[in-house]
């Protein structure tokens, strides 16, 4: 099979089921990929993040890169290793943490110059070095570095950051250097579909493993990021997979599926279950609430999840309330599970070929758009 | 079977294993009971606690009564339900954090006025009180309420602290309603062995299903606990169960086990876990160490658990330097393991009757009786 094999294509929209062959395994698209920042999904053991359905993980290259260290990785035996996961990992390229968390100390078109959030330590990063630093840290899939305008940004700026990106993915590209990594390249261009078609197109040109949309859930709101993952969506090659990075609630992925992205990434389901937020098909649970000191229903009545199987609403307030780390722990599993079941259930829709009327209706009545 | 039943005796000590039968299971003795002070054992759930090889859970009465509360714990099926453990329970009396975390307002021979550690609320609590919250809570085993005196103590201190421990478990006794349940007495008397001798006699004289020596493990050192335990146990009955409250480090398990003493809890695996301190036959390893940068090995090589298995010591001391949960989480996992797998060695010494000069031997050459 070639790297990327549709199996399956919505008659009626952009969306699809496909498989991207990894050196760790076949991974089955759309797939949401959970994120193991410093090389742990926050509080889960490996085994119980493959018991939620998860089959992909995303570390983070600027966090892994601090701490402990490319080195220090590489004598742990690589990323896989050191984290006990066999199954893909993919890393992002450090670009948006550079720009979001480092205090910037000078940016150049040739590469950025920052303070360590940790300890303010000096360090310099560029296409060359990203890519070398990933290819060390050995996971399935990298990224090219990349600049992340925020939003919103100055038409100049964002120009910019896209004349940056698509420099940049040119030197990524050179530079990569291991075999068993796919490279994708990131469009950038805000919510400015002019120079989103600009990137796409001399990416595309690039001809990498698959293309990633990042820049996108940074303030924008659904509306905006919908349209321009739609514009850039259609701008992509058929035959490559596309990832939406940093997306996003349930409506978000869905309609992002719509528009024909593969690949999804996002911290919501673990930082949310550890504030006591749980996702449920009935809406938001919020366990902290005190109508939960004696409920005995768990989260979800119909979830299969370590979680639901277990405790009830009661308990786990219980736990939240006195600080106990099951709290946090428990409600990862049911979200990160609530994630995966509706990343399962849009595949059987794609295969049944009755995704698109099934999405309409199910961001219409959607009940965590205004929420977080 | 009767409720308590002897399957091997030394011949060369005191050390015993037996069989323990519970509304909730047989219980293999000697045995260690992990701490769950507010319905979960700090991080694990339930699946990884029985993984460590742990067949009994003690929650703490104090905390359970001021959150969630005892009637919060009835609506939620009782502590097991509440737990999601369907193993045996022990809850102690509360008579322990009363005396140590909490204001003490009033405390009479009738029963003690404290105000909460949480929030102030003043609480009043006697034996008739504890026994019913216990009784309401629905551990399989239960324990008298007793007065724990701090060490040092003076003479009349101590004495008026057995006399009320021993007029308490009367009211205990004659409290206790519920008959799925074991109820334990509690002996006293610090590192007296005259007061320790009445408070044993006065109560064997009640005839509970089991004993526990209490009031140990707060200063005293190896060698008094020691002489303590081994003069206490002499004048407990041969076919009940002791209980050894709090203890404890290897050295101090393996001499208690010598004198008789068939049950143990206590949160050191669970508390140094979440410390970086890591429990082996080598002896402490400090994963917060700087020298497992780089370092691959297992916490041990020989051990079969989950953290062993699948974490190097690099990997762990990452978890903890950078705040992960994964490395409390792990370690935890370990240190309960490696002290199952203590229990485990012990009842098989027992069985082969080697147990007393393996005995001496691991005590001389303990290599934790000076940590913590």
């Amino acid at each position: 099979m070639s790297v990327f094999e549709m199996t399956f294509q919505d008659t009626n929209c952009s969306a699809r089921r496909a498989r991207l062959k990894t050196a760790s395994g076949v991974i089955q698209t759309p797939v949401f990929m959970p994120v193991g920042t410093r090389g742990s999904v926050k509080g889960l053991t490996p085994r119980q993040l493959k018991d939620t359905g998860s089959e992909v993980v995303l570390a983070n290259t600027y966090h892994m890169m601090l701490r402990p260290g490319v080195e220090a990785v590489q004598a742990l035996g690589g990323l896989h290793n050191l984290m006990s996961w066999d199954g893909p990992i993919l890393t992002d390229s450090g670009g948006y943490q550079v720009f979001s968390l480092s205090t910037l100390n000078r940016i150049g078109d040739e590469g950025v110059e920052f303070a360590s959030h940790i300890d303010g330590k000096k360090i310099y990063i560029d296409a060359k070095i990203a890519t070398d630093v990933q290819n060390r840290l050995g996971a399935d899939i990298i990224m090219c570095f990349d600049e992340c305008a925020p939003f919103p940004c100055e038409k100049k700026d964002l120009e910019k950051a896209v004349a940056r990106t698509i420099k940049w993915a040119k030197q990524c590209k050179d530079a990569h250097r291991n075999d068993r990594q796919l490279l994708f390249g990131i469009v950038q261009g805000g919510i400015d579909l002019q120079l989103r078609s600009y990137c796409a197109e001399e990416l595309v040109k690039l001809d990498f493993d698959g293309f990633a949309i990042g820049g996108l859930s940074v303030g924008e709101g659904h509306d905006n990021m919908i349209k321009t993952v739609e514009h850039t969506s259609r701008l992509l090659p058929e035959d490559k997979p596309r990832y939406l990075m940093g997306v996003g609630m349930p409506a978000d992925i869905i309609a992002a599926v719509r528009a024909g992205v593969d690949m999804f990434d996002c911290v919501l389901p673990t930082r949310n279950g550890r504030n006591a937020f749980a996702f449920t098909n009935e809406g938001p649970v919020r366990l902290r609430n005190n109508t939960h000191v004696e409920d005995t229903a768990p989260i979800e009545e119909d979830c299969g999840c370590y979680c639901c199987k277990n405790f009830s609403r009661g308990t786990l307030r219980h736990f939240f309330n006195v600080g106990e780390m099951l709290g946090p722990i428990l409600v990862s599993i049911h979200n990160l599970t609530f994630y995966q079941n509706l990343m399962d259930l849009i595949g059987e829709r794609i295969e049944d070929n009755t995704f698109d009327e099934w999405a309409a209706e199910r961001i219409e009545n959607d009940k965590f758009m205004t929420v977080n």
